[in-house]
């Protein structure tokens, strides 16, 4: 069985410089997401985290799922068109056996802001 | 059970500026990792993976067990002390039943280079 990728948006996110009081951009990325991923009954899981470790690079986001590689992207804009750009990487992961998603595969703004990618588990 | 954590060291990172030709930094880090790794029968699984899409950082590591959370780490010098902290930090992160290990727990060296820290899938 394939198991389910899960597309992770920190909600703490806030770029360098960006204010630290009101809403944080992480937050808004990810109601972008869950707004697009509403509208589509075949969108993988989404699921907000407070904080993936990567703040200098914020906003930031991640995809896994059991026995898969796992991505962990960067430096994202907190709008529609980068939750697009992740739920189309996370719609890819979600159909290969193995989760690696080639680079030319992957949604531009995802190529430049990979921040990390892992294998699964041995 | 407690699963086994995995200390992944990517043996391809050469640092920015680095040549292009000779052993990799990564690599050297790698075999230093795996020379400590011998002296101590407790010491973790240690597995060299080509590449972990963190280059601008490098070189780089990750921590990983199934169930728990992951961690990457950058900016690592290619010595024995780099490799020390990452047996120390795979060491705790066995220990820990999540895996996550507080900020304070980890080696300094550690802690400034986290490039990212990812949750348990679902």
């Amino acid at each position: 069985m394939n198991p389910i990728t899960e597309l992770l948006v920190c909600n703490t996110c806030r770029p360098p410089g960006a204010a630290r009081d009101g809403v944080a951009a992480g937050q808004q990325l990810f109601e972008a997401v869950q707004a697009l991923a509403a509208a589509d009954p075949g969108a993988p899981r989404v699921r907000a985290v407070a904080c993936l470790s990567a703040c200098g690079r914020s906003c930031s986001a991640a995809l896994q799922a059991p026995g898969k590689y796992s991505y962990v992207f960067g430096d994202l804009q907190a709008d529609a068109a980068s939750a697009a750009d992740l739920l189309a990487a996370a719609a890819r992961h979600q159909a290969l056996e193995d989760g690696q998603i080639p680079w030319r595969e992957r949604p531009e703004s995802l190529r430049r802001g990979t921040l990390a990618r892992l294998p699964p588990p041995a």
